[in-house]
């Protein structure tokens, strides 16, 4: 079995201004749809972030999969290295995932390759990854401050303005409402930290059976990591990357018991070693978008059982396609104890057929279908690779958006 | 697709007295051939150690195999350590790799599921393990020193008595002309240690290029491996196990710049981080028997690589399922830079059908038939498993056969 032809659509989704430490999301999120064929007739799908650097990787790479073996996963990666000599990892100017670039279109190829091997052989894809330890995923609520709309050309807004610790909570209620949620996480750094602290005191209030966490994205010293700690002791399930940098880290966490997570400081397999040995983290976030795919996702919940992490899982402004690969992922590790995140419910589109899933309780079934399990919706690609088009946004800036809501704003890091 | 029978096949095989520290091997060596069928027709193989302790894991666990999905790897596991709740780790009585037996008896079933997985979508292992980076596999040769066989009831001596340096270095000229190979490995802590060096700079003498390695196995004190390793300076392109448990190799790689390996101080992943922790080797010894399959295996060599430590292959006495196997987690484990041990040249009988297969300047190729690419001589088997009825020996005791050759023997850790 060969591959013949690579497709990459860029699309837009709209989007809502959804606040965190770096500014505020644009009016629309970017997606690449990726669509891998064969000579026997079976098509892959991925899904992947559509920012220009990740969609100029994916484009440059697509033509050179030609003729690879959909099995091949080490002739992919040479190939992929070959064609992006300066793709990134840990040295690239930050260590945000979009930034791996080598790793990032590694990954979106890597699923659409493990989808194409399930279809041949009539298997869902967590078989393919050791089988399932469980088929029914929760998935916490993700909670943000955000801004009322002001520009809805290409979407409606979703739940208004949500700046102060009661409109938070009533969104949480909302959202329970909707999808069942039965944990909550607030993306922090947004408000004042005595504002933030309020709020998941009040959410504790209004839920006290939901597992809590907030994720400041960096925004806080450590001083004021530690009181932010030492305030919501015994309320917070974790903290998720409360400081900037490996260091910080490991200097606050050496200060409190409070578990802390990570989606910055540990995106590399070579970081999880550095972690360990600095007590810097207790739990890294898996995701499949840049861990190397799916298989690599998986490698790293067994590095973490074996270095006593645990693992939760990370998630970006994504559609169905990814939805079905993170179920995928989920079920296939075992230590993924935690609620996984998801943007999901900020946006309303949806690009499989069937369109969108119905949460229960918070939580999804794993598609049971061969591979993925799910199938594009072209009408609704093409309408939304038109919005691409349409929309003129090629990259994603929320600092330089957050200036149409804050004309004086000012990135600033930590901010408190 | 489920697993409707599993036979286990317990055999022994003609084996010579090579020495070790332990004493020496008995006269046959006992495998358990596993043979796992399923309802499409599909059977798929494995090879494990013989030894009462594992062959009691396997023929308890069989039964419970039945029903099972030859993809779900997971379940697999849940089935083993149910069946066998003590079944060892790091914590049975010591960490030799068969007392590990639940990841013994879940490693030989996981190459079996993998060679049905392979046959069914008519791909080689290496496949399902992410492709191979290499097909052709170099082996390094495997030195002994020996005595001449007494008893000669199961078969033929192999090469007599060697028990000098210039006996040794003539045992790898005749290697050399047999198999070509291009590395030697020396089981060490069997004479003086002021021998075994002159041993090594002889073989150095003989073959000025060929990468050379001793493996002690844990004979030497922290003073003593310091000797050896100052004495071999530039000699050696790594010292295996000079030094008995985690604390004294740390110790011993403080000291020296060359490189430490172990199969004894690590052989379970949460070992891993403890020897990173300590910088107590440099160097891993793989082997899909113990490593929790060739996944596990494979999982392996991706922690060494993000630990920055290098990979290289052990063996055991074995027959041609195992080698193929070997062959197959080496072909997709891109950092296993070093030659891999293997004991195959020790025996003369095969199991599988096509016979003994033939070294090249030291390499084989990985089969690239389905699955593990081999197939089993059923004739072969029923011989050798009249013999393991024959031979009246179920354990391997080294110690115990040792007396027959050195009356006054003791087994001491460490020796020197
Ligand atoms: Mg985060
Ligand atoms: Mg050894």
């Amino acid at each position: 079995m060969r591959i013949t032809e690579v497709i990459i659509t860029p699309i837009a989704i709209p989007d809502v201004p959804l606040a965190n430490t770096k500014g505020v999301h644009p009016s629309v999120f970017l997606r690449a749809i990726i669509e891998v064929k064969t000579d026997t007739g079976i098509t892959g799908l991925g899904e992947a972030y559509g920012a220009k650097r990740t969609l100029t990787g994916l484009q440059t790479v697509a033509p050179l999969l030609e003729g690879l073996d959909p099995y091949d996963l080490r002739a992919l990666r040479r190939r992929i290295e070959t064609a992006l000599p300066d793709g990134g990892g840990v040295n690239a100017p930050t260590a945000l995932a979009d930034h791996k670039v080598v790793d990032v279109v590694y990954s979106a190829f890597e699923i659409a390759l493990l989808d194409i091997r399930g279809k041949e052989v009539g298997r869902p894809l967590y078989d393919l990854l050791g089988g399932a330890v469980r088929k029914t995923i929760p998935f916490g609520g993700y909670l943000f401050y955000k801004f009322a709309k002001q520009d809805m050309t290409f979407g409606p807004d979703i739940m208004g303005e949500v700046m102060t610790p009661d409109a938070l909570v009533d969104q949480a209620k909302q959202f329970s409402k909707d999808y069942g949620f039965r944990s909550w996480k607030l993306k922090g750094g947004v408000l004042e930290p005595d504002l933030e602290i309020e709020t998941m005191l009040k959410l504790r209030e209004t839920f006290p059976d939901h597992p809590l966490r907030i994720d400041p994205m960096g925004a806080w010293t450590v001083p004021t990591a530690k009181r932010v700690a030492d305030a919501l002791d015994g309320v917070l399930e974790y903290l998720e990357d409360p400081c900037r940098g490996m260091d910080a880290m490991a200097e606050l966490s050496a200060l409190i018991d409070m578990p802390l997570a990570t989606n910055l400081v540990v995106v590399e397999f070579e970081q999880i070693i550095e972690a360990v040995k600095k007590d810097a983290v207790q739990i890294v976030l898996s995701d499949h978008h840049y861990w190397r795919g799916a298989t690599g996702a998986v490698h790293l919940g067994e590095i973490c059982r074996a270095a006593n992490l645990g693992v939760s899982m990370h998630s970006n402004s994504h559609l169905g396609i990814s939805l079905a690969a993170m179920c995928h992922v989920a079920a296939a590790t075992p230590n993924l104890t935690f609620d996984c995140d998801t943007h999901y419910p900020w946006s309303s589109k949806e690009i499989i057929k069937g369109g969108r899933p119905t949460f229960k309780n918070g939580t999804l079934q794993v598609p049971d279908g061969p591979g993925l399990g799910v199938e594009l919706d072209h009408e609704s690609i093409a309408e939304l690779h038109t919005l691409y088009n349409k929309a003129m946004v090629k990259d994603r800036d929320d600092t330089d958006e957050m200036l149409k809501y804050v004309p004086n704003y000012e990135r600033k890091v930590p901010r408190w």
